[in-house]
């Protein structure tokens, strides 16, 4: 393995971790990872747990990872749905929502006058009249925030049509741009940060994928360690533009370079 | 009004006609517009009517036709569903059509072992699972055929989203080109005129929309005459790339100045 580069000298304030490839692959932890949890909340960092997930809600996210043996709180996890309401809620908006119906008790009821469409992945629901009335509030002005533009994803049965299909679809047709409010956005990592009131600067990422974690933590400001878990392909730690602060084995190995050296 | 440009002194041997806004507007036939139909008729040109109707089949068009007054057979006229067929058959395809619930009889049964996607307006009977079928199938190489690209267009209670929007989507997610069967693609002039069995060149096309009907016949080798009804607008007889053989005031006029100089 190549040697970690060191983290730069100051100490991290607050550490945001990656879900999936990072604590866990599949439905089972990572060996190491939550015994590496534990040591992390021991030395009493603030944590956030990020994903991307556009459907659920955070409880049965919170579920599934203590059903694996983790120790964390829903409201420890930031989702792209997660970052999307706060956006709601920062710029004071009244959207109609098209996601999936398990997220609708995170989301509330569609505003009776909407003024902005917040898309996420409505799965199998999808259908024509939802993407109309999407369509016609677009057409009118309003802006669309969408939770994010992936292409696909791999469903127990094989490669799907993800929501980025729909995104682009409704922004060829209406002529808007949508905002993207998942990673990598910058948004997304400043959310956390602020959550935990530190700066991005004090703040350190742990994460498997070199771009949309890595890269585009850097670029909103924080630090990136870079696990050899996951999504990680072998080169990924010699990348010649998106260079990670310290690259690591496993979460287990991050988390004791950050102990021992953060 | 601009003196009409006299069209090439080559006779034109057959006469192909779009629908809306050339012979009628909503439900009702323009005035003259039915007569004119007789008077070429009477002069023996072959005929086709052209639209990009991608969402009913041939007959129910002729019968709305014949019930302004016009006298047509449903096999008179192009459809970009027939264009896609026409396609389908020259190629040996065996497609997977997401097509609405109204043309299934007119395309047939879905091959078992899809070769290809083709694609017009479901409307309302759009769905995940279908959308996502065809995926699939253009993730495994296969072309997307589709009828349209359009954006929108007015429905009985408002603006309403069209199918570029799944075309559009598809595309960004398979990393597949679509290749667009109906106007304004050469190809969908190049059918009609085959089937007439007469050449481009010997051909002229009445439309009234500046783009899709005279710049794409015009494009396509065939002449155009541009008619003041239905989507034209003031200017459109002056513009500096499209031109068209012939300006009339509507499709009396043509017919009648086709008659007389043709």
């Amino acid at each position: 393995m190549t040697d970690p580069t060191p983290l730069s000298p100051r100490s991290p304030r607050a550490v945001l971790i990656d879900l999936a490839g990072v604590l866990y692959v599949g439905t089972s932890a990572i060996p190491g990872s939550v015994a590496a949890l534990q040591r992390l909340r021991a030395a009493g960092l603030p944590l956030r747990f990020l994903t991307n997930s556009t459907r659920m809600p955070r409880e049965p996210i919170a579920a599934r990872l203590r059903a694996m043996g983790f120790t964390l709180q829903a409201d420890e996890i930031q989702t792209a749905a997660h970052a999307a309401l706060n956006l709601v809620r920062r710029r004071g908006l009244h959207p109609r929502y098209l996601v999936h119906p398990d997220l609708r008790d995170e989301v509330g009821p569609d505003a009776e006058r909407p003024d902005a469409v917040v898309m996420g992945d409505m799965g199998p629901f999808l259908d024509y009249a939802q993407l109309n009335a999407a369509f016609r509030l677009l057409m009118d002005g309003h802006p669309l925030i969408a939770m994010a533009r992936n292409r696909y994803f791999m469903d127990a049965d094989g490669l799907s049509l993800d929501m980025g299909a729909f995104v682009t679809g409704l922004e060829f047709c209406s002529g808007t741009r949508a905002e993207i409010v998942g990673k990598p956005a910058p948004g997304f990592f400043h959310d956390a940060v602020a959550e935990l009131g530190v700066e991005p600067e004090d703040a350190v990422l742990i994460g498997d994928d070199l771009h949309d974690d890595v890269g585009a933590a850097r670029a909103a400001g924080l630090r990136a360690v870079l696990v050899r878990t996951g999504k990680f392909r072998a080169g990924d730690d010699a990348h010649p533009q998106v260079r990670p602060d310290l690259v690591a084995d496993d979460f287990s190995a991050a988390v004791d370079h950050l102990l021992a050296h953060g």
